[in-house]
């Protein structure tokens, strides 16, 4: 099943003229889950992969430049006449964010399930969930892990038929885990002919936080670690104070935790975009610093590892407005 | 004094990937001020013209899609330090929209002056004024005329020397409209040396409104009327029941108040811009379509027509975050 995720803002509290503000869009399958959903967020989905009718919005807390995008989209749902229902998950204080929100968002046409989390299973489809853990920005915050369950090892068709395996049918119930009698009466047991299950991927996407064990405990072994980094080391007096991370921090916590890949977000403009990178680097070589519409393509791991794809979220050709 | 008028989202309702939501920049000499403040505007200005420290900021009325940037404008200009006071005017419901966002915005360190108004006087410096007018969207709304006070006639130097006048200060006290007594005794009167007064310049912006005639009088002359244009005629039904103005409405408005430019904005990604410049060159010719970044040169009357610069509000070198 594929999966990827976009990169659709990268900028920290400000945006720039090259960065929008907090959000990223995972797509999985026919799965559309939007992280983050700062202003312009909508404006950043039409500008690369379309403004599809998202499954679910995942909020990480409830600050102005990871959440003001969220009205106008869901009257933009509105006005294009939605009807599937919409599920919204956040930390605490997210009713009360939709509540102060009424006059401009007005009555939705569309269900619109609200979610508040501190933790646990928040969404599942297709083997899949999405797990909100606890992190540490001095007001209510959530990240999202979103984990593929294990698959079944593959099946050895050679070997089955060496057993006596013939009968269509028998290697379905071998491949799901089940022993087969075949003709001559042996049993061939699942054990046997089927390999060790296969691990899913799992992606971690911490928002607004400062380096904390939650969130390396949470990567350990994930496909892909996406983690904010608003400073760099030479101000960690001032990412404590204000409950972020460095670069060094982030890239610590990846190599601590020994991810596939680690991807930065919430980029300060106060810092050059390379500084950011050799930071990151110095800890945990193949680091990124993400830009708007990068995309990441995240395979199963035995067919790869995960790939960056510079501006890959863009269309291939850009949509122009005919006059 | 230079006078300019920079278009930073000219969508209807719902942003497309070259039209952000509502919001226009008027420069007059050091003043800025902003009309309307849709998602994106802060970014909008930051890719085109640069976030100045605006001086006051009107909003037409209190839809999502004219409102949603101010809250991440006013949390940036905190995050800046902006030490400036800032006028925010609108119509009824601006308070109680700065309440509801008040958890999002929190303490800001400077002042901003509310002020609500159903029409009147609402700004004034350097001998030019924000007039609000009441408009026509089924809810509070006001359009607003940034109107020039008329500036004193030319003095005609040669005329006043032949009749006597010498003495330095004798033609400033002319210019001023005020009679002079050179050295024979003889009153020189202004009225014989000074021209006729000249107009100053006006530019008003609708907002969101039908068709009407509060708009039309207010436009009577103006050097520049910014109409919103929904819908097509092709639509009216449509545009009366959600009080919006079709083009050609917009056109039949500008020919009657005999401007000297209509520009058309707030255009719906249900049209082809082309067709909406048709519907409104058919009734007003020169009337021009406004495109996000483009903008509107106002010299005073004497010195030329206003100049459309498309995409003139963009930088003439885009800033590029170094890698």
């Amino acid at each position: 099943m594929d999966l990827d995720l976009v990169f659709l803002g990268t900028a920290a509290s400000v945006p720039t003229a090259s960065r929008g503000l907090a959000s990223a869009l995972v797509r999985r399958g026919g799965a559309r889950l939007l992280l983050d959903c700062g202003e312009g967020t909508q404006r950043q989905l039409m500008r690369s992969t379309g403004l599809a009718e998202l499954d679910a919005i995942f909020l990480t807390h409830l600050h102005a430049d990871h959440v003001m995008g969220l009205p106008g989209m869901l009257k933009t749902f509105a006005l294009r006449e939605r009807e599937a229902p919409l599920l919204l998950v956040g930390p605490n204080h997210l009713k009360r964010f939709l509540r102060d929100s009424y006059h401009l968002i007005g009555t939705l046409p569309y269900d619109v399930e609200v979610v508040e989390t501190a933790g646990g299973e928040v969404w599942a489809a297709d083997g899949a969930s999405m797990l909100a853990i606890p992190t540490e920005h001095g007001v209510p915050s959530v990240g999202y892990v979103l984990e593929e369950e294990d698959r079944p090892g593959r099946l050895d068709v050679e070997h089955a038929r060496a057993l006596g395996v013939t009968h269509g049918p028998d290697f379905g119930v071998l491949q799901r885990g089940d022993d087969v009698t075949v003709e001559d009466g042996t049993v061939v047991r699942a054990v046997d002919v089927v390999g060790e299950s296969r691990s899913g991927r799992r992606v971690v996407y911490t928002g607004d936080t400062r380096a904390c064990s939650v969130v390396r405990d949470a990567s350990r072994n994930a496909t892909l670690l996406v983690h904010e980094a608003t400073f760099l080391q030479e101000d960690i007096v001032r990412a404590n104070k204000t409950n972020h991370a460095t670069a060094e921090e982030a890239a610590l916590t990846a190599a601590a935790a020994d991810v596939g890949m680690l991807a930065l977000t919430h980029i300060s403009s106060r810092y050059l975009t390379r500084d950011v990178v050799r930071e990151a680097r110095d800890v945990f070589p193949g680091a990124i610093v993400a830009r708007d519409f990068d995309l990441i393509e995240l395979p199963y791991p035995e067919r790869g590892a995960p790939q960056l794809v510079p501006g890959g979220g863009r269309p291939t050709r850009v949509a122009v407005d005919p006059t």
